[in-house]
């Protein structure tokens, strides 16, 4: 595995801090190393949430992400601030209701979250489970039995089961999504 | 306020990560910029935990902590391990029902807040909110109103009032406690 570097990006509300959150766990459930870390306020200001997650085998020297191994991406300003720290032949997971441009050099999975989310669960809220999901079955960065102990840790026992939902319904999309090679 | 720089440090399952995050929440309810960084696996074998709060007026370029203004030990360990990142004249908060030795330069607060836990709510799970109200007394780094919102935001409804419960009486504790010059 060696280090992974994994940026979440979105509007406030999107639960983006709560999915690095719950991805960090699931790593370290997993007997990983993980350095977990989310900002708040005015540099989420215009309401844009960022949340990193550095998962690796082996004792965590230096924290903070430079360039990314995957960006997800739950809107158009997610994907336009932060494409530039992506590593270039890196994977990119994108909220596909929510980002409309991309001309990019990168491995895109392009994840209509937001509308599954409100077609099978009626909340569009969500989304971030589904992407979690989405993520498990493209990149297997974590075990998916790790991942549904860190969902059922993170929640009240009665938002479980429609969380657990969300993220089977993400590895799903994730199994059959094809990758879209965007070379402009 | 400028800057300020506070590692929360103790055994898992001393709450430490949940602490900061509660934190972080609280100061960015106050209107501040906050990243808030937490630390699992291998790094916290031993089964120890950290968490790490910055809070700034203005941007925060570099996320990661070197020195700290506050360090809060949970645990001997946490002391023995971290207190050489406090700054000269920094502030140290510790559960004084698991912190025995200290020989340091710092202003110390010795917060019994294990105990108070037990006594109190039954649970010694509850000594991590205990300090937060004892830290919001004691430095007025965020507003008692942010802090209640932040506890209110991190709990399910049914968890609520123990935890408001608890925080109250930390703030009770840091207003009365006694600030100890040690001077080895």
């Amino acid at each position: 595995l060696g280090k992974i570097e994994i940026r979440i990006s979105g509007l406030g509300g999107q639960g983006v801090v709560l999915a690095g959150q719950i991805l960090g766990k699931a790593a370290a459930y997993d007997g990983k190393n993980v350095v977990q870390t989310q900002s708040y306020g005015a540099e989420a200001r215009g309401s844009m949430a960022k949340s990193e997650v550095i998962i690796s085998e082996s004792k965590i020297g230096f924290p903070v992400i430079r360039k990314c191994d995957i960006l997800i991406a739950m809107n158009q300003k997610a994907v336009d601030e932060h494409l530039k720290d992506l590593k270039t032949g890196g994977t990119l997971l994108i909220d596909s209701c929510n980002v409309k441009e991309l001309q990019v050099k990168a491995q895109i999975y392009k994840i209509p979250a937001t509308s599954k989310a409100e077609e099978l669960l009626k909340e569009k809220l969500y989304a971030n489970i589904i992407i979690l999901g989405a993520l498990t079955a493209i990149k297997k960065i974590v075990s998916n039995r790790a991942m549904e102990k860190a969902i059922k840790d993170s929640f009240h026992v009665d938002e479980i089961t429609k969380n657990i939902y969300a993220y089977k319904k993400g590895i799903e999309l994730g199994s059959s999504i094809r990758l879209t090679k965007n070379v402009p």
